[in-house]
């Protein structure tokens, strides 16, 4: 690793004659909310110096700068991440995106949109379902930054049908660390003109380049949703059902596994009652078509499967209230469950004919060490959600036991031919465990790419992995 | 570049032992068929040895013991493409991967397939179908081999609904130029975990490792085909209706456009005849799924839409041989037009709703040169096919005509937010052009990432770019 400096009053100063005094926060109290994200219990840093670049020339200005005196530069988003990317480790300078947030265009024949990577995701539905058109990703959080969103690769609920973000990323401009400005890919979606740095890009958490502009695919938008609600007497039941449903070329959107004890914690946290919530586990799917017709029809065939494969019930929600519900149930599971002693998130993505086999060893492990783990997630592909509890320890306890119980959860997730991040990234937090699902030649071919990239390996320094 | 040495006779005999005489081929006559491509007019080299590795490890002993004595290695697959990527222009070693032609499963479950790269795709095609799955991308040729169309990058009629072949491979197995053997990405969508090397793989044409075994994504087979054949008085009313056709949320899964010239070259080349041969151009649209019903409805409300825009009549034919018979004459339309007098095969891709512009630029830098060229393409996703005629024309007079005749069509796609190849990739023969699309700043950044999978260049060198 290189030798960082410090920030001096003098570069300082620089920044902000380059950048304007508003645009450069130095104060410990105003930096604040630039040293965490949203993880269940992040380590804070506080950086040396927030910069808040307006467009892309003093994004590169910045880069160079910084280059050239050797700082440390973070980039960050919206804050949103839960693996500690976006959290300056190393002080030096974050380079936050949030005034980078215009919507530069909306092209309705070719169905794209081209925006500023902090633009919130809510504004980009807002903005292209105005005009009749439609992102269908929801990674779980209006509030991200679509940049974060690329920068992790961020995938989600819908990912069953849409799959993820980088399946929609078609072009980038980026600064690279040294401050030359790239352009990648454009308003196409086919490209066989040398490396695809679009898709290089795309989840290297911010370790490679500042992502400044960003082209998306858009759809039409689905004319109707559906929302069903299954009941299972156990989660080995539910989660064997994923792939006879999907076998029946059926419109799911989304395929979510439940189990009673989030049922609970979400429940009690959001003062509301789920319907069937006596039974021990669930499958929650969204479909989506053209017509009401269509997609009832298409409930209506998963729950045939369902019931012939030992689900209880099916509850198909009539009133759009009871629809928002149930979402609204899966949506704020994560904020529940953090409120509630959630003390890590671990997203291991496996095979989707491997979960019940997946859950069935984080049962085993959290019982060994004594550690409840909720478990919930997208059971159409693969992605489950593991949150360990830190309930009835003490922080010296738990703290001994969670870097062994992660270190056996992600085992078991590479052991069914898995691997251990399926959206969130492995920032800071997850770092150390890379090398579970990769070869120690193959994190050193990564770090000449990051070396190709970014010779002083100031970017984001100490994220995805270490040099070897 | 790199010090390369010549193959001796001490390294035929070590490969020898290694592979097995029967494959490493040495004689000229049996190296010829491994010395050109499918292009119009390749420029054929004979390697100084082919070799055919069984398996992963022997390909790793092949690249480690070259890349330790300098020999060029130039993989290959089916030695369909188009730019010259397969043909080994520095001599040395062609690494044909025909004999790793294994499917090694069908995963019903988790709907994916995982192949050797020497599997055709007419094999793919049926074992697949054989189980009730699906891949939908038809790249042109069903003699090409998987992994050719995983190291191009290949598109295809379909990609206006199912993108291009980086959309379906979800893992490889690679061997880098030192003899490494990687594992990227695996049975699951979703992947956060570090750079994507899978999709940097893809489509990098044999220049930065060898890759070995696929793990592509499949699908439940459609239902339902129609076929949609649309005449309209010109060419440009044609392709201004393409974008209308796509906002109207139907299943469409290619859009082709097609002129009089292409239409009279194929009549005549296959001996047939097409329904309302006499206008001037046409879009041929292929509507996919889940019932009869819903592809016919979608039919109808296409013509309707193309019945606004402009076109005279629309041919929705009812037999399954007029359908055949529509298709058959669109996929042979390559080797008609290369039998009748094609020259090269230019691939450019532009934003679709440029596709009009970009033809009309082209027609006329066509007639400054005096030099024939018949527009085809991909009309629902900007891929547009250029087929410069060298008619009328001695050798001399095309060979100095051709390269200007190719800078300025590059230049005008590039000026309409396109770029040079979609989906043949660049081989030998159009690295030339890429600084047309790119800076030289970004060459050397891809100069850099080639050098951090292969230090000694010898996997397919001279190609894609030169180094600065």
């Amino acid at each position: 690793m290189s030798e960082f400096k410090p920030v001096t009053s003098h570069v300082v100063k620089k920044l902000r004659l380059l950048l304007g005094k508003e645009n450069v926060l130095t104060q410990q109290e105003e930096m604040k909310p630039y040293s965490y994200d949203e993880a269940p219990l992040p380590k804070p840093h506080i950086p040396e110096l927030v910069v808040k670049p307006r467009d892309t020339t003093e994004v590169a200005k910045v880069l160079a700068l910084a280059n050239e005196v050797r700082i440390p530069v973070t980039p960050r988003g919206g804050g949103t991440g839960l693996s500690g990317g976006a959290i300056p480790i190393l002080g030096g300078i974050v380079l936050s995106l949030e005034k980078m947030n215009r919507i530069k265009e909306i092209d309705e024949d070719n169905f794209m949109v081209v925006v500023e990577p902090g633009v919130l995701l809510k504004d980009l539905y807002q903005a292209v379902e105005s005009r009749g058109l439609y992102y269908p990703l929801y990674t779980g959080e209006k509030s991200a930054h679509i940049g974060g969103n690329v920068a992790t690769n961020a995938g989600g609920m819908r990912a069953v049908k849409y799959g993820v973000t980088r399946n929609f990323v078609l072009g980038l401009e980026a600064v690279l660390p040294t401050g030359q400005v790239v352009r990648t890919g454009g308003k196409f979606v086919k490209c066989s003109t040398a490396y695809d740095l679009t898709q290089l890009l795309v989840g290297s958490e911010g370790t490679l380049a500042v992502i400044t502009e960003i082209t998306l695919r858009l759809i039409t938008p689905p004319g109707w949703q559906e929302v069903i609600f299954i009941p299972f007497p156990g989660l080995h039941q539910a989660i064997k059902a994923v792939p006879e449903i999907l076998k029946q070329a059926v419109p799911v959107m989304g395929l979510e596994f439940l189990e009673k004890d989030a049922i609970d914690i979400v429940e009690k946290d959001l003062g509301l009652e789920l319907p069937f919530h006596e039974h021990d586990a669930f499958l929650l799917g969204i479909l989506e078509g053209n017509s009401k017709e269509e997609v009832y029809q298409a409930a209506t065939r998963v729950a045939e499967v369902c019931t012939k494969n030992g689900a209880i019930d099916v509850y198909i929600p009539m009133s759009a209230r009871a629809r928002r519900k149930l979402l609204e149930a899966r949506e704020k599971l994560y904020p529940a469950l953090k409120r509630t002693g959630a003390i890590e998130v671990i997203d291991v993505v496996v095979p989707r004919s491997q979960i019940a086999n997946f859950v069935a060893m984080v049962k085993d492990i959290s019982q060994r060490y004594g550690m409840p783990i909720v478990a919930t997630g997208h059971a159409g592909d693969g992605n489950v959600h593991l949150q360990p509890m830190g309930r009835g320890m003490d922080g010296g306890e738990w703290a001994t036991k969670l870097p062994r119980v992660m270190e056996e959860v992600y085992r078991a997730g590479v052991s069914l031919g898995g691997t251990i991040s399926g959206e969130h990234g492995l920032g800071f937090e997850k770092k150390k465990y890379l090398e579970i699902a990769m070869s120690r030649e193959q994190i050193d071919l990564m770090a000449r790419l990051k070396r190709a990239f970014d010779p002083n390996y100031i970017l984001n320094p100490g994220k995805i992995f270490d040099e070897g």
